[in-house]
């Protein structure tokens, strides 16, 4: 057996036993809410936290095609901790595409050395965080809001003004003096994604800390970072779609035998079970296309042109439209196929759609609407942006 | 001033002021869940309590239209305390439609003198409660699930099958000896209808508590009795998707001038918040016309034939479906006009959302579509049953 | 038997009969397209031309509640010819709107003594037609497209802008000098209501025929014009759905008896039914709503308030928005009640859609919820316009 | 250059010539009706008519992945051409399904040595016409409805009741003796399909004429010629929403400058046109998938087991869902860009909805819905049958 094989093995493996630990109390801890301290750590312990990182760094090496596979698995049966296990590649990957080689070998390696989980402070709606050298380095005051997976994390990815009142990127580790992250996260859904505030109080960057090498929006290719931000977006809900059907289905089959004969005989049952299957095997199919669209462009790397980076983002955001409603729909209308029994609080099964709603406010839909169809009928990609 | 309106002006401040009351801290207790005594209490001193009872009873001597236009307000800021205030109402007429005029006498005259709250243990799907005779009386014996308004009531609507497997409605004192409500209602939506068990241990039951004249279904105006509970479900239904725009505009224009101004000036929101208010006016408009078709079925009387209270089943099941839809939709698609911020917890505005959800699973809005279908087709009315 | 009641039977079966008339060939006429000269001698033989005229000028005094129904009758089964019947309608109300008490007074007599049939030319948005100042009086040069039921009407009101590029109204008879009326109208839907072309070449126009007085938009009176403009649109795409659910319907009545059972006993099929069925009824109830209002308003005259007036604009609206869509969607979703033999040409039955689709893009839909939300968020009525 | 690679631009070419042609008249013939013969030639003459067929036959040996790229393409512009292409296809391909090796080579190279077009009377609703057994042969009595492409065949694919009322299905040409086909299909959709009767007089047929070994769901692998039948109408489907999306975005394109500012720049048309192009790419990611699907079942031959075939059924019909869907909204739709001048008749533009509309309708969507629903609740997959 070769070694790539043992290795494919092993992350299957770890997959699914992490799967059934977050699977086993997903209802519960959605109703704690707060830092999901032990499954950040059975995360850690998966061995997944490395995956992404290329092989010459001592990681897993997987390309985007498999990471989004494990997030939609992991979304589908708790989308706050997949939300912070795909944010965390994205951290990492935000070291690809906004700085150096040297900044990124340095990262990585720390990373698969203490197998660091990464969190972020970087919503760029929060202009309060301001970066001001201070003789041979700089310094962060301020506060940043909805810094999701920053509480117990190991790394954090910063954005901040500088006094240009331009946007600075930052990558230092969270233990740093003067940083605090406030447990103040309290949302009807995606509970345990730790998305609360984080201040700092002249906490020190040191030069090569800061990501300005291309920086943010810096080349085409780092540009591809919005699309792959947005693509987790998008692997979340479609991951929660899919959860939401087969947790309605997986709820009629564990009732006594003539309820499911009642539900499962019953034609407008099954009609509405078949409009949401179709829902969202459409949505994934989708998401399939997105995924292989982006892992193509990262490869490209700094090859890639604007037109190829347009693509993507066209690609990503019609998979974004029909995720995010799937998502939303499925999350629903699942109680339709379950009854009204189904909404015991006990059972939880109101997460889908508290989840659903909350995630896919992140940025607004009817704009992906609008960009979609700016270049369908006038051929203008969408301008890269924090969104798009 | 005529007494009339004396009564009339009486009645809007008792509501405005229990509307208040209800509004300011619907979010908290929508949280705690379990009995809202408190609120119970207040609802006792409105006054309200009285006010379908006719005029020669004592009572409030208020028509249909006047009790459903409070139904759809009290749902609009809190649909668990409208059902309870809506069902006590349907308890009270249970009287009329299956009672003798004595029994509706003594009812409603002990419901004045001691202003009695009415609960229910009558769900109809579950068979575990019997009744049987027992010398000159009769006992009570099992349980019910989905007891709505049990809890500090002070009067019990039941059903309990009989020796040869017929259903029997009683009307007895809640403290009778051998009745033990249960907090076991802990539900994702409606959290504080006091929706739980009801146990009865050998409850002694008189033979005139037996409403057997003519019972249920028992004559053309008894199978009203069906429309007017589907009509409380709607009424509560088309108040929260009113009271969900409503709570979505008032969150708008209570942001702060430069929020306001975002949304307010923003094309999508705007065309959003239109769509939104034309499907809760187009529900509105259907629920209008259903209570003043049911209030005219009901001054029939006895005279109502099974062409009229077929024709009220259809406006009913009409306003159902676009009632329920507006409730589902605008429940989650309010946060579309709001954006992310309003899916903090403490503002608890998925409880619209998680009231409609629940609510609507009472029975299978396709059923109603496939009786609609059904008489648009091929001149069907509804057979009168416990749904239709 | 009164005066009144007997004008009220007269009228109904005039009503009766004529729309039997239209039905009897309606999918053959609407294969034709052109002026349906037969129909419209059978609109100006019926009576109803003056229905709308005062009983002081010797029309029939209806009001708007009566005239609409007809409208929407008619719309039902013809939706071209009750086009042309409402903007008659609405040319006659024109005067009242825009002119003065003499003006309308000799208008309305005339209508009553020659029984005319008013057509227009008023497209607000072709702006080649000139109105110029010739001595005494003034000529009109140019030509208006989209002029519906111009052809074969006896007076035409016509907008036009004059030197200032200020837009002035005119009323003149039909077969004035210099007018052509050009059979250039050739639609994928509303196929009979000749809305081609005219072209005016030195057409002399008398001092007298202006409506300046207060002209258009001149007051708030005035302003209800364009609600009044709407509001047909609205009671066309009502009558539209309602009129294609019931062809449906009886289409399927008339199958043999073993289609009658197979599709009437298909529970999707009756589920499908009762969804449009629920979908026309909303609208139906939302319309009713919306005349009641504007027959209010209409019963103001001078004394309306822009309030009044926005609010009147913001029901018809609403209105507007279920109306166009139940049209649109009963037009294509009628054939999954009927099944592909529905699909014959000989049937016609695709017209319903044409004719919704066609009718329905007047002015776009997405403004109107703009509208609505502006208000329902804002508090903004819509200011007034030729299509608002 | 290879042999396949010349073989492929040859075909491309073709197709693009071909493609041109049908659209430079689709409006007009769309409007005729009536057997395309000049069009039907045309593809005669583009040498496609083989492509299906194996190399060693003397086919262009194109697997299904490439035919149905055409069908969608061809659909795009011409539905009803692309209907008679691809059933065309599929009537080859039931020689495969249904017949034996040496009936499939025979049909396959008369195919190629006489560039057959073939047509078919199959419908299995009707059961009109009857096979009887006459001395060494068989003779065909009787008429069968909705025969599309058999007018202008070449040969026919024949399906009647044996004596034992058992369906039998027959390969015979076109031209035999007793065969009439009749000019009398006039629909509003699928105008140019032929899809009219067929009436058979004493009709002759041989033994080997005969397909019965295995004959119709004879074996696993023949229940894929409804798998087969079915993608093909979704193929169709899918065409016609991305055709009709293509025509509003080119009629929008083709306007004058302002008017492409004007629509092009409306934030509510961008976001109609976006919501219609992620519905057409939700839609054609959904048939890419199920066109792979059939292939793999399709190289599985004789090893195919009941499970893969009904994972194919479950893949067509969630792609027959999304994609009809989507030729019926963007079909009505599509006008919500263009605006009302699009809705002249000489443009044509209702066709699209026109079609999918007839087409649409051949089975009902909601038996799919319902089967989906059976499978991802009960594990079921559907029984094979005509429509399944």
């Amino acid at each position: 057996m070769s070694d790539r094989i043992v290795e494919i093995r092993a992350t299957a493996v770890a997959l699914e036993r992490l799967l059934a630990a977050l699977a086993s109390n997903a209802a519960q801890r959605d109703k704690q809410g707060s830092t999901a301290k032990h499954e950040r750590d059975l995360i850690r312990d998966s061995g997944l936290l490395t995956l992404s990182i290329p092989h010459e760094f001592g990681g897993g090496g997987a390309d985007w095609v498999e990471i989004f596979a494990i997030i939609r698995r992991m979304a589908a049966v708790d989308s706050s901790l997949a939300h912070l296990f795909a944010f965390h590649h994205l951290m990492i990957a935000t070291l690809q595409f906004f700085g150096t080689a040297e900044q990124t070998r340095r990262a990585m390696e720390k990373t698969v050395r203490e197998n660091c989980f990464w969190g972020n402070a970087v919503n760029p709606k929060d202009s309060r965080l301001r970066l001001r050298r201070q003789g041979e380095s700089y310094r962060l005051d301020g506060a940043k809001s909805f810094c999701s997976g920053a509480s117990d994390s190991d790394m954090l990815v910063v954005s901040a003004l500088d006094d240009l009142e331009k946007l600075k990127i930052v990558v230092i580790p969270t233990r740093r003096g003067g940083i605090r992250i406030h447990d103040d996260w309290d949302n009807m859904g995606q509970r345990q994604t730790d998305s609360g505030s984080v201040s700092f109080d002249a906490v020190e960057v040191r030069e090569d800390e800061l990501l300005v090498s291309p920086g943010p929006l810096g080349s085409p290719f780092a540009t591809l970072r919005p699309c792959l931000a947005q693509l987790i977006l998008v692997a979340i809900y479609v991951g929660l779609a899919r959860g939401a059907l087969d947790s309605a289905i997986g709820y009629v089959r564990e009732l006594p035998g003539d309820g499911v004969a009642r539900i499962g005989g019953d034609p407008f049952t099954l009609h509405t079970t078949g409009e949401l299957w179709a829902q969202v095997c459409g949505a994934e199919a989708l998401v399939d296309r997105a995924v292989q669209s982006f892992q193509r462009g990262w490869t490209r790397g700094d090859a890639i042109t604007p037109q190829e980076r347009g693509a993507i983002a066209i690609d990503v955001a019609t998979a974004k439209v029909a995720s995010a409603r799937a998502a939303l729909d499925v999350g629903s209308r699942m109680f339709d196929i379950m009854g009204a029994r189904a909404t015991t609080a006990r059972a939880g099964l109101d997460r889908f759609w508290r989840n659903a709603r909350t995630h896919t406010l992140h940025d607004p839909l009817d704009h992906k609407l609008k960009e979609l169809g700016d270049f369908a009928l006038n051929g203008a990609y969408p301008m890269p942006s924090f969104y798009s």
